[in-house]
């Protein structure tokens, strides 16, 4: 049997889920060549977006307000982005960390919804949007098209974690494997999307089948 | 006399806001060519956007958290959506059941922010908040420009909506009739906007009058 | 000594941020050729958005919902731009405007912050979400560039104010000499931005310089 603690599981998934989007905002703001200042607001806004946004929906405190450590966290990885060599950022890797991001928040923000009485339906919703909002943030003050709408799996995939996190649940798994059975899940599809630009069957008109 | 049942009214107007903006979120994600669960996603994020932000601002728990059968409307109009021919839902029907929404939820905002304490002005505020945002949010997550700084009118429907239905309240009107005349004004607004192009004066500068 | 009253000071602050950010609102309206009622919008929008979200991040109830006077002034603001020549406010006022409110905005953010038990890492945070925020948010309604990813200097400023206060309380110096430091600070450095296109270092690759 596995014997995970169940609060350290949500604990790290949570600390990903911070940590790389971070990462991702703070690539981003690097990319525009603007200042560590910047690059730590991006860091920070990028890592705790999602999760706020899933605090105040369901009217829990905002998470990261009163615990100092979680945006020195965000600041200290934009520190080391911005003083680094830049190659050692480039190709995919915002892409992927933004995958990882999104695999371990979505199941996350599923999680933390229904440790606050939310039910099924409205807590898989929290794990779309804690997963995707980050995201969103950082493109919409990049000023680039939000990523949620580009061709590839993206939205589906955050769905996926958290839908199979809850399907797990329910057939009486224990929380720590259907946790990690769903970002797992949602990392590989996401990562499936990225490597080879796979995309599960989008909007067919059924008339003109284009 | 109307024997309208007001809570009756309310939950209409509130039910026809949710569900045509959800319907113009899911149309948005369809043209994008974006899966299945990213329409429900926009459809969700459209619908039940302005109201959200609604209730953070005044306090109020936020209404769809709790209560499953929204998000279960959201993601059915979704599925009807995506698995019908694209021509039934051509033209301009998107931005009529925009309409429709922006009229219904605006003056819904504003009865609730009453019914929650807030003063007249910002409760007009809060309904056409209510009404704008959901459109907002689904335009920015398309990454298109936002529908209030289109040449039409648009805010100035929702604000029509909402101070009709302030002023008629005042005047001793009864609610479910202030609030069919107030969405009724503010339909009819809109829906000559997008008709006929119509623009109510916007600024012309009085020294060049350009 | 000095002998400001701490609570005067604070408000003073507030209205001059709520101010100058809702007349950058309603600039950009007018811009865009919008109705008097869209540039009252704006105007709400832009001058209580930041606010707004520091509210609700740190569990304070938003302090324009119940306090009318503050919507009446963001629409009067609105109707004053409205109907006066464009000439007045030609050339770079929305610039200096936005500074001040930007200097103003973040030191008041972090001192509300504090004022609710907010510890100084995210205090300083919440300061310069206030100040950036609301142009955030005028900038993502207009569909123009967000403020923040332009070359020049913007979210440092802000953050140099909320933490040149927050150094200066820490150093013993009073709350509103600190404050007005803070805020002269934060505005000298933006302000250099915008005349000399003042440029703190940006990342630079530390191996290709570039």
């Amino acid at each position: 049997m596995f014997d995970f603690d169940n609060a350290l599981i949500v604990r790290l998934l949570d600390l990903a889920g911070i940590g790389v989007f971070a990462l991702s905002g703070a690539l981003m703001a690097v990319r525009l060549r603007q200042t560590l200042v910047t690059a730590s607001f991006f860091a920070l806004l990028t890592g705790v977006g999602g999760g706020s946004v899933r605090d105040l929906l369901i009217g829990a405190p905002v998470f990261w307000v009163q615990d100092e450590a979680i945006s020195v966290v965000c600041i200290a990885i934009a520190l080391i982005v911005w003083s680094t060599p830049e190659r050692w950022w480039q190709g995919r890797l915002l892409e992927w960390a933004d995958a990882v991001g999104l695999a371990a928040y979505s199941v996350f923000g599923t999680a933390k919804a229904m440790a606050w009485g939310v039910p099924p339906m409205p807590a898989l919703l929290m794990g779309v949007i804690t997963g995707c909002v980050g995201g969103i943030i950082r493109d919409v003050l990049a000023g680039v098209p939000s990523i949620i709408v580009r061709p590839e799996i993206y939205v589906t995939a955050a769905a996926l974690a958290s839908g199979l996190f809850l399907l797990l649940l329910w057939l009486g798994v224990g929380t720590p494997f259907a946790a990690v059975i769903g970002a797992i899940a949602g990392f590989a599809l996401r990562g499936a999307a990225i490597r080879w630009s796979l995309a599960l069957p989008a909007y067919r008109d059924p008339k003109t089948g284009a």
